[in-house]
């Protein structure tokens, strides 16, 4: 019974020992947050775009990296010796996080095996490690739907022919150019005698699929800042929120392609099938999700007055885009696909139903947890490239895969462009081309795809490039945007009141079937907008539509002339946009 | 190497498994907010006052846990099936939160102990049992920054003095008489062989201190409808946001204080006065922390021109606020405490720092945040009172309970007021004395102190009690607010441009000293406001006046013709309120 309590008391100290720990790791991540914001509104402040808050995030994640790797000398005796009457239990592991999976700080299975070749500050550096799914998890989901729900929607529909073919089939072409490229690296590397284990063909294309990821974030902002051609950001915004989606949805599929004899790693048709009904099934059913708790939310805030109270309003906003991703999750899709998707959805319907303060309010919630999730991301990868202790750096293959990255971009880039140009009348300049080549940064999607297994000597050696090649790409391409679009002659220009007219008489028939639908029906059944269903649905459908038209859409629409049920695709456009 | 393999991958699906439930329950839960936020805008728009949104979250919780409990029936061998050969590691712990410490589902020590006298759906129940520990590190923190940040300063600080004593002097005074009456009960109990384990005298003080900590929320929210007498709102609101700091902070010392002979459970002085130090020492010290932090937030708001960029501006205070707690937890100081104080400066200095812009975003984060995690609570709440599998509900100790509560409000309230009002001109009235005794509701603050511990049968005694007595304080008091403001005839009255300047005539010599100070010396360091700094300092500090005030005050002051180094306390006042 003594003993009992002994053991009780003294596992409690430990537990209260490591909340200690676990609070003073996140007190340093704090900190180092308010000093990034602290910079980055110095350098805003003196016009300084040099550097944006992405890449000073880093800097200093690195710079406390370096501190904790090589600055601290702690005895490793100190910390547990008080406890080390129990400490042959489970390592002591630090879990955090809301959703429910297990999010330790220590990395899974390296604790015990490595013990022996590890780096100095060892314990410290484990203390500050956080389990990869945290990303997933708790750090992608606002950003991504932040993503989402900022679309430019108008210019986004407009272009959504362009962008679904850059982000679908680009991202499929630059993700098997990288692939077949770095299988030629890795088979340059076996013949120099180069490779330290295992590295098949699958794991190259999972490293495409990982660094076709792009991140708008750097170059958008400064597009932003200089009001840069509206199609142009359409076109990249959409582009790089979409890719992401593809990018994790392909990844996922190329982990579940398992070789029937799993020692062989030849082809194998059965499982490349499983592998793409995995693809398309993961897409489709995140699409259907996300969409799904759209329209409700939408249906919902058409037919309740929540306007009058933004608090609630903001608070139902809130929580049914985030059971979207837990939802997702308990049915094994992705959440972080079906949080986008969900995203586009609430822009496109919820949004107009939301009053004015409540439109405010969610955009400023999202706007706030989708930069807090991003520099925290981003410092967290300059604090990795040192307290990681597992890098394999081989100067063939992050040679091999930058050369791999600038191909895999152009092979979606420009023929793609080619393509869409014969049959856009707006045409995307060369120009325009260029710097969506230049812009291709890689950021937080690709990290956290890498960082999500890091266990064999092949995702190890994919981690360190990859953060390697943020790390160029957020510096390098991040700050040389200004130079290059001022070099581009790439400004804000006023020629969408032509474009849109012209555009909408030659848009391809899918578009703009889904335009009618979308016009016709969907808006008027989830908005205040567009002609009431009344007159757009078959005649056997109006008590239906009676039903589903609310008191103040009568009101409305009654006030204005509505054209009758069949509009035609000019006209809706041209009252859309 | 194959077994290996074979159990990594079994693990690894335990562990999908384990997410893939814990994401479904966390849709349960948003599904309950989602339905209590529209049942609330029902009520609001139908002008309902009967039923808070909290006691509404309550009803929707205990009908879930009604369900649960009764109306789902799960084979217990079907759910752990397929991974039954590794079923004898550990039980299935799901792990949740944010700053560091381990939140499992189940709540631990029960699991084993008690398989045989389990409810029906032991398996889910416990799935929808939260570790009590994420109420104090995740939902507490923005509820109670949420009440410092909200205090209207100006009524605040004007009945300084009269909440002080209510909060400190009156829930040491409610815990004793609560502690006394229930100790009474106890023996009563036990001469009537009711009692059916240990119940220590430092239990009933425990529960007295528990059982203090009153919430303002519901009857605050119908004040605030009703546009209730400001004084009358300050002195409830500044009192149940104080008391809850003296309960969690009495409670803990309770706990600390251990006999030198832990079997005897007899008076001992060495003990007695350690608790005491730990009382006076974590109050300090938090109050210590969270003003600093307030401080410090105040200064660099006010020192850089964040306010261009209301994003950074409202990232940095809620980090910095929130680094306060996390700061106090990793110092073994209660965060949630530090965190009230916190909320009261950064509302004193930071707040008149900020951008209109940012004001409005910092209300409205917080605003959101404290309105989810309370109904978050009070939905887990009415859950609880079924998913819990080890209540002990005694009819004796309940009503003496009931009995306590009352004695235990009453005796602070009324000889407090009687002994305030010899020396306020502003008298408290017997009618608001009565008001305030009946405002006394418990909610989230007592809930979670008395789930945080409750492995002995005292403990379960006094957890089960406390649900009762929240449901019934929300229910019934919550409910019956209107009536009884309506009767006692309070209504909003303009009354405040009087009672200024006599109450400021005559306040305290403290109340005065502190005045004095804060307006010379704090305000013009911390903020843009009061007289300059060169002109309150002595000559000798003038060099770090100049630099501690910015150009910005110069220009502001130097338009204003302020009062001399010495102010006179009424001009202060008259200044400020």
């Amino acid at each position: 019974m003594c003993r009992k309590w002994l053991v009780d008391a003294v596992s409690e100290r430990r537990a209260e020992e490591t909340h200690r720990q676990g609070s003073a790791v996140a007190v340093l991540f704090t900190l180092l947050l308010t000093t990034t914001i602290l910079t980055t509104w110095l350098f805003k402040h003196r016009r300084c775009r040099l550097l944006h808050e992405t890449g000073l995030a880093m800097i200093y994640g690195l710079l406390v990296g370096v501190v904790l790797r090589f600055g601290v000398h702690v005895q490793p005796d100190v910390i547990d010796a008080p406890l080390s009457c129990v400490s042959n239990s489970s390592p002591p592991a630090l879990l955090l996080n809301i959703s429910g999976r297990l999010y330790e700080y220590t990395l899974r299975g390296e604790v015990s095996d490595t013990q022996g070749q590890d780096a100095p500050n060892a314990e410290i550096l484990r203390k500050v490690t956080f389990d990869p799914e945290v990303f997933f998890n708790v750090l992608l989901p606002p950003i991504i739907f932040h993503a989402g729900y900022s679309l430019k929607r108008r210019h986004f529909f407009r272009n959504l022919g362009s962008i679904l073919s850059y982000a679908f089939v680009g991202t499929v072409i630059s993700s098997f150019v990288i692939g077949v490229v770095m299988y030629g690296c890795v088979a340059l590397m076996s013949a120099l005698g180069h490779l330290g284990g295992d590295f098949f063909f699958t794991d190259c294309l999972f490293f495409g699929a990982i660094i076709s990821a792009t991140d708008p974030v750097t170059v958008l902002a400064i597009f932003n800042e200089l009001r840069v051609d509206v199609d142009l950001y359409a076109l990249l915004f959409g582009e790089s929120a979409l890719n992401d989606a593809v990018a994790i949805v392909l990844s996922s599929s190329i982990v579940a392609y398992q070789p029937v004899s799993s020692s062989s790693h030849s082809f194998d048709g059965g499982a490349m099938l499983w592998s793409l009904g995995v693809f398309l099934g993961v897409l489709s059913g995140s699409f259907a999700l996300g969409t799904a708790a759209g329209f409700i939310t939408a249906l919902v805030t058409k037919l309740t007055r929540l306007r009058d109270f933004p608090l609630l309003e903001t608070s139902l906003f809130f929580l049914m885009s985030w059971s979207t991703f837990l939802f997702a999750e308990a049915c094994s899709i992705t959440g972080v696909v079906a949080v986008l998707f969900c995203g586009i959805t609430q822009a496109h319907y919820t949004h107009s139903n939301l009053s004015a303060e409540s439109k405010k309010r969610t955009r400023e919630l999202f706007e706030l947890l989708n930069f807090l999730a991003e520099s925290f991301i981003f410092s967290y990868m300059g604090l990795t490239l040192f307290s990681f202790q597992h890098h394999v750096f081989n100067p063939v293959f992050i040679s091999g895969a930058f050369l791999a990255m600038f191909l895999g971009r152009a092979a979606n880039i420009y023929p793609l462009s080619f393509l869409l140009n014969l049959g856009r009348s707006n045409r995307i300049s060369s120009n325009f081309q260029h710097v969506m080549m230049f812009a291709g940064l890689r950021g937080a999607m690709a990290f956290a795809l890498s960082i999500r297994d890091t266990s064999t000597y092949a995702r190890q050696m994919m981690f360190s490039t990859t953060l390697l090649i943020v790390f160029f790409t957020v510096w390098v391409f991040g700050g040389g945007t200004t130079p290059v679009l001022s070099y581009m002659n790439i400004r804000y220009t006023h020629i969408y009141t032509i474009t849109q007219i012209s555009y909408s008489q030659d848009s391809a028939w899918p578009i703009r079937l889904w335009y009618t639908f979308d016009h016709n029906y969907l808006k008027p059944l989830l908005t205040h907008s567009g002609p009431p269903l009344i007159k757009t649905l078959p005649a056997c459908c109006s008590p239906l539509a009676r039903c589903l038209t609310s008191s103040q859409d009568y009101q409305v629409k009654n006030t204005h002339l509505y054209p009758a049920r069949r509009c035609l695709v000019s006209e809706i456009l041209a009252l859309e946009l």
